[in-house]
């Protein structure tokens, strides 16, 4: 198995999560972002979307890390990373898109440049911006949580595919300094994923790429 | 089954798309984002993320449209929305990710109206905007669907949840006169889902709160 990701990329993050509490090794090959190696060869003759991540595995490129996911989740079951019952599911899914398709794709280093070189926002309007959402999309998530039953991770007393998705995006929060006070549910399951190894082994400073 | 939602929001149209595939009967509860009604009450109180769609259905509520389709789509197998092996479905949640984290967060209205208010982006910019994501997004869909086998719908030879999400971003892009030409594999995919009654039963000029 490949995965070609960046120690920053919180949605490849999202996946070493997974391939770690699985317990599933893997190649690391690092593909550097931030100075634009996606958009050139080699990596764009890989990948189509020319994003990361990319799981190169059973003779196929995997695109999409929710997806990618649901398919080690499918491939390798234990331990479960989705709940066994269809509405345990939908909340799970349901959590996990709230960060990935309501915050992270409103903060990702595209956008960010995009808002700096074409619409010409200064520094302390982008980190706004950042916040804004950041902020806006967690209070969403607490609310969520709130309707749930006490758990110890986001839902339930096992990781699932919401903690994947909600410890990059609280790691990227705290890079641009968003409030994280009064999201208590949120913040414990934060908490509780920071005490296992697999998280661990899988944040952005135990990258071979990392650059902190 | 009540489904929250507004004609105009391509995230109900991928559920109400659904719905109407697999023939399932619901109730349409008009709720009026363009004039701010999901953040009062009586919506405020029912939807703890504050956005549509919302699917009142078995006791639950549940949010996020693709979770959502995932779970009419386990409990009411037939038509299947997404295909019988993992790598099939790894795909076809690929590219229903592409558009849902990739194009759609990026220009759906709280994001237009904040770039109008807050970061003061005139008319032409905020529609150069949406158009630059719309257009990067869906070139990125086509060299998705040109690794794939030939198909009729975007994945195979039946509509999936890939074809939920696409048809919608069509429409939108079509709004905001968002350049199509060169993507011929997502235009026929869209063409093929236009040619069924479920996809045109569910499109906003179809809808009971539409105002086009």
């Amino acid at each position: 198995m490949r995965l070609h990701n960046y120690f920053r990329s919180s949605a490849s993050f999202r996946v070493r999560i997974a391939l770690e509490l699985k317990g599933l090794g893997y190649e690391y090959i690092p593909v550097h972002i931030a100075r634009g190696d996606h958009k050139k060869e080699p990596y764009a003759a890989l990948s189509a979307d020319t994003l990361v991540p990319l799981l190169e595995v059973d003779g196929e490129k995997l695109s999409q890390s929710m997806a990618i996911i649901e398919y080690l989740d499918e491939k390798h079951p234990e331990p479960a990373l989705l709940p066994p019952d269809a509405v345990g599911r939908a909340k799970v899914r349901a959590l996990a898109q709230s960060i990935a398709c309501e915050i992270h794709p409103l903060n990702n280093l595209r956008v960010l440049k995009y808002l700096v070189r074409e619409l010409k926002v200064d520094e302390e309007a982008k980190n706004t911006w950042y916040r804004h959402w950041c902020r806006e999309g967690l209070e969403a998530f607490e609310r969520q949580l709130e309707q749930l039953p006490a758990s110890t991770y986001c839902y339930g007393s096992t990781p699932t595919l919401a903690d994947c998705c909600l410890v990059p995006q609280i790691f990227n929060a705290r890079r641009f300094n968003v409030n994280l006070e009064g999201l208590p549910r949120t913040m414990a399951a934060f908490d509780a994923c920071m005490a296992l190894p697999a998280f661990h082994k899988a944040q952005p400073s135990a990258c071979p790429d990392n650059e902190a």
